[in-house]
């Protein structure tokens, strides 16, 4: 495993095109990596591929890299989107840099009619989705979107699009699966059938849909309710769960 | 769905006893989920189901509770273990958590070559997996162990249990699998044959397993090396994808 340092960057990465770090990527390549002149990095920009660098000189304020070697082609992580409404912060920072990690294609805070939170910090997930992608060695980011309302976002829906909802507590008293279920609910592991097709993953508050979300949920050609097992699931737990499940089944861990 | 707390107790309970709850299961159940007399909780020690009750009388420091119901008979989640090395605390808390969450039956703190920590707080992780089970509506609690050293735990192992491990980061430079693999490990999503058959998953420290500790795995009869993915995942992510994808494989998720 290589440990060489990697970085995205919002830079062009093409041979004989120096990069220079801004004062943030210096520190923590200098600073917090303890890195020195001739030392290498990786860098990615999410369009160019991967490349190794060189630190060809730097200071405390800047740092000038020379491309040495296309080490990977560009390549991006399957369609899969996760849906989540916001939690406790520190739950929603694990589901941003989970989701990251597990490679969902985009991340997209809704509020449901029980969303504890409507304020979220599209930035700061920004910065969890750069780490994380940078630790993960995945090529891109996930892009982020502003928080919206669940319904709006199932007006627009494209119906290519299949969206798997993961109904783990609600108001009919049902245990999502297992010896007590009253409803016919898939295990997300079976769905090998949605491969190559787009998804979205749907995670829904704390508290469960409502019984009006869950009725206009079933109702739609395109969406798939899903289990996750007899036990309850926290949100981010069923988060990185789907997310994992649908990797396996329909995305690149097959 | 119910929102009586659930508490977990060491009490036996049967028709017609009493619980006296202790100052601090009085506390959160009086002070923090603010019930009183006449309010009904939910009641579980890993032996006698799950139990209806109702509190008959409170004070500070004490509560009687009348059990009403026998709401659930005992049952025990699937013999899946989790093996893993001690990370950061609070990574190391949240594994505590998720795998008591993803219906692990025990879990094993292990020290490894590379184990960053060889300290661990046995205790906390008990009430952090009290707290965890009480919440994901599981009957039992899984057993934890003391930290032990991973070359001992596979000395002493049971050959009929089957030993998964994920292979995550190593030496020898290969991503764990996708376009640039260099090794055959399967996806543990296709393990339905290991359903039946008492497993454990073993997740490396973060820094992988030595060259030395992987050759010893790779060569046991009872193991079987598993991939989770292209990308490379931070151990508590692993842990939590590995427990996912054996539920939903060979667990109570199928």
């Amino acid at each position: 495993m290589s440990t060489d340092p990697r970085l995205f960057l919002p830079h062009a990465l093409q041979s004989g095109t120096p990069v220079i770090l801004d004062r943030e990527d210096t520190h923590y390549l200098i600073n917090v990596m303890r890195r020195t002149q001739g030392d290498t990095v990786r860098l990615f920009n999410g369009r160019d591929g991967e490349w190794r660098a060189q630190i060809a000189e730097a200071s405390k304020r800047a740092a000038r890299l020379e491309l040495v070697e296309h080490t990977r082609e560009q390549a991006q992580v399957p369609d899969v989107e996760l849906l989540f409404a916001p939690i406790k912060r520190a739950k929603t920072d694990l589901i941003i840099e989970k989701a990251t990690e597990l490679g969902a294609r985009a991340i997209r805070p809704v509020t449901t009619q029980r969303t504890q939170s409507d304020r979220i910090n599209v930035e700061r997930f920004r910065i969890i989705a750069k780490e994380a992608a940078e630790q993960t060695e995945r090529l891109d980011l996930p892009e982020i979107s502003d928080l919206a309302k669940l319904d709006r976002v199932i007006d627009g829906w494209d119906e290519d699009r299949i969206l798997i909802f993961c109904d783990e507590a609600g108001d009919d008293g049902a245990r999502p699966w297992g010896g007590e279920r009253g409803r016919a609910v898939a295990a997300l592991g079976q769905f090998a059938d949605l491969t190559n097709r787009p998804a979205s993953i749907l995670i829904g508050p704390e508290g469960g849909f409502s019984a009006a979300e869950r009725d206009r949920l079933r109702g739609l050609e395109f969406t798939r309710p899903v289990s996750l097992g007899p036990r309850i699931l926290r949100a981010e737990t069923a988060a990185i769960a789907a997310l994992t499940l649908w990797q396996s089944a329909c995305g690149d861990w097959r």
